[in-house]
């Protein structure tokens, strides 16, 4: 048992939900709570997916197995903290003894966010927040179960310990990650995305490419400075053998299927492919982390004026948040190019890239320009001016995203408010 | 969510434990149990191993972090019902909340078997066994924690749900699979590998190498009838596009570090890459399954005469599990090849062959010769003659093979006695 060097940290560490995938999957939804024990939960979903009917039908799947239901359908679109303690004031009486998410990442996430001040009641959002916007606290012990349906090709949610949760007043967005909140059962089933508008395949497909690449290129794991003591290595090791190995199928999953799943929504394949991606690349960044174009979308999200986008159901000026992190991808891969040309390359190649010709020397475009022919190709923003945004914004948005140091830290470089400026400025019109 | 479409199976499942991975991982054994709420455990090892002081370090580990240690240091090297069953009647009075096994796959198999029989007190080893040879019955509720701490990269035991158990009188070997036998953690440390004689490490490595082989050309998950309900559906499902991604890795690893690891036992990168091949591979085939290799190797096992390996301490005739399995590997690749030529030769060229000129016409050698070569630089066994089969064991194996039809349900195509025949035969010489 030799320890390490004591220069560079040795341990990865990696945790997955128990997934089940494939057309149909929905169907065994009760047989799944039943199996767990579970005899009521609370289904939460929002109000856009209410109404097509599909969490009615899921309802009744669950009661055919003798499992009560109780429905929460008005998850916020982008979950924020006064929201979620509002609905778990209101929902304090319901007993159950688990829960299942159904929706986008932002229905599973406000379902975590639901179990977790249900689990531990006394305990506020803000304990657990991130800081400084929060108190940073670890989750006491387990919550109940909770199995994760998405009904969007994107999050990863149903793989990862995480949420993201706007502050309201701060006109910030931050997040909780705790080992703890991770769903017990990612349950997906790609046809449940069949019905999503285009506007929102794309974005969702956008989420899961800037995970992956963010992954992909993150800090190496072994290569920052020990730990202390386990108790102290985050959630977010930074890029390792595992989480490549899940950024890297994504990848190409998205470069092969993500125009198909957007230009012909009736593509079962393309949206089989792209569900699977949404949950790799879950598996992939939930433990690796992500670093610039998830630390700018926050901001970005954050301050957003006017914009309101094609094919979101919601009444106030929101940037969805797939759009918002790619919309600095191109410019912070640039950015980050330096630090491991091959990964950047490899990254693009996986995308479709053709690398003939393409050296260390002469590649820093290549992973910027595959990603935004992806997003060209797909009727997506390729810079932030998309949402309203013009170069007096920047120094708001460098100092929002220097908030997310809990991501900026999985930056292969170090990343100052020069350097966002430089991003943020290139990324406007991308 | 419409349903699949009646004829194929839809439907994906995949599990895989908690990891933790590297050198030094070890030193974290104690804060792992603290942090999962354990505060007496019992210690699973093998003789062998606990002369080279290693439990007596990882007990000390465990103890310093306050959590009280009892030791059980008499796993056998390949454990038996009845043996299983008396250490179970001999710890019967040890109160423990977890368990933790250190040693290669049968030390972990006989922690499972252990913490099977301490948390369902009054069940038996038979209930649990596969049909015919036991009940088939399934495991009533989960088990206590269990950290797996694998010495030897090889069976992959701390990723899956299973136990390989010979069954005294019958001299046939079977299993258990359920997927509550899977560990709660997977705590990997290739440092714990330095000191395995180079006949070890070569026979793990070929369990590693045949469970990705023989789970990349398993059956397809989706080439199968649908199955009547949820709770039909077994443990191993198939090839799928998840368990596709570990043996692929895996292989990758094992066609470039075997070698290495074998031959320069001081060699911790190639140990650490075998260390990693090991549980990537266990990750998939223990949701994919196995097929023939894996079936034959039970009876090669059970009715051996007079072999005993070099770099074993063992006092009885046996043969290591992973060179049986690889003893008729190439035989038994010859024979699926025509089921999915393009998987077959994806798996050689990933193992490192030269596909140059190759065709699906001329390819069916190319998969065998690259696991005899590999074999043969390694030291190990080509063919069964190794062990002291003859032409007249065959019939005799053949009929032990034909009784795992939990795994040659897996096979490509449908096995028959003559097709298990000329597999063994033509496996006698390699
Ligand atoms: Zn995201
Ligand atoms: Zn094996």
């Amino acid at each position: 048992m030799p320890l390490g060097d004591g220069i560079h940290e040795k341990i990865i560490t990696w945790q997955a939900p128990p997934l089940k995938f494939g057309v149909g999957a929905t169907e065994e939804i009760g047989h799944e709570l039943t199996r767990a024990g579970l005899r009521s939960v609370l289904l939460v979903t929002d109000p856009t997916l209410a109404r097509s009917g599909l969490p009615a039908q899921v309802a009744k799947l669950i009661e055919q197995e003798g499992v009560a239901v109780t429905l929460f359908d008005r998850a916020q679109v982008e979950p924020t903290d006064t929201g979620c303690a509002e609905a778990a004031r209101e929902l304090a009486s319901v007993e159950v003894d688990g829960y299942v998410a159904l929706g986008g990442g932002s229905s599973i996430d406000t379902a975590k966010m639901l179990n977790l001040l249900g689990s531990h009641p006394g305990s506020t959002v803000h304990d657990y927040l991130n800081k400084p916007v929060g108190a940073g606290r670890a989750i006491p012990g387990p919550l109940k179960p909770l199995v994760a349906v998405p009904t969007t090709a994107g999050s990863g949610s149903e793989c990862t310990a995480m949420v993201a949760l706007g502050v309201t007043g701060l006109r910030v967005k931050t997040g909780i990650s705790d080992p703890y909140l991770r769903p017990s059962l990612a349950l997906v089933d790609p046809a449940n995305t069949l019905t999503l508008p285009a506007e929102v395949t794309a974005a969702s497909g956008y989420d899961v490419l800037t995970h992956a690449c963010e992954s992909y290129t993150a800090r190496p794991y072994d290569r920052r400075p020990p730990f202390g003591s386990p108790a102290d290595r985050p959630l977010y090791i930074g890029a390792n053998p595992i989480s490549d190995i899940w950024a890297e199928r994504a990848l190409e999953l998205v470069g092969r299927h993500l125009r198909r799943a957007v230009l012909n929504p009736h593509d079962l394949e393309a949206r089989t492919a792209m569900s699977q991606a949404a949950s790799f690349a879950g598996m992939g960044f939930g433990n690796a982390g992500t670093h610039i174009p998830h630390a700018c979308a926050y901001p970005i999200a954050g301050l957003v004026r006017e914009y309101r986008p094609a094919g979101y159901d919601v009444s106030h000026p929101m940037v969805p948040h797939g759009a918002a992190v790619v919309a600095t991808a191109a410019a912070a891969f640039a950015f980050t190019y330096p630090t491991a040309p091959e990964r950047h390359l490899r990254a693009a190649e996986l995308l479709g890239a053709n690398l003939r010709g393409i050296t260390v020397a002469n590649g820093a475009d290549v992973l910027p320009a595959t990603l935004l022919s992806l997003v060209a190709d797909t009727g997506g923003p390729t810079g932030t001016a998309a949402f309203g945004y013009t170069r007096k914004d920047v120094p708001d948005l460098v100092e929002g995203a220097l908030k997310q140091q809990r991501l900026l830290v999985c930056c292969p470089r170090d990343v100052t408010a020069r350097d966002l400026r430089n991003v943020l400025t290139a990324a406007l019109a991308g």
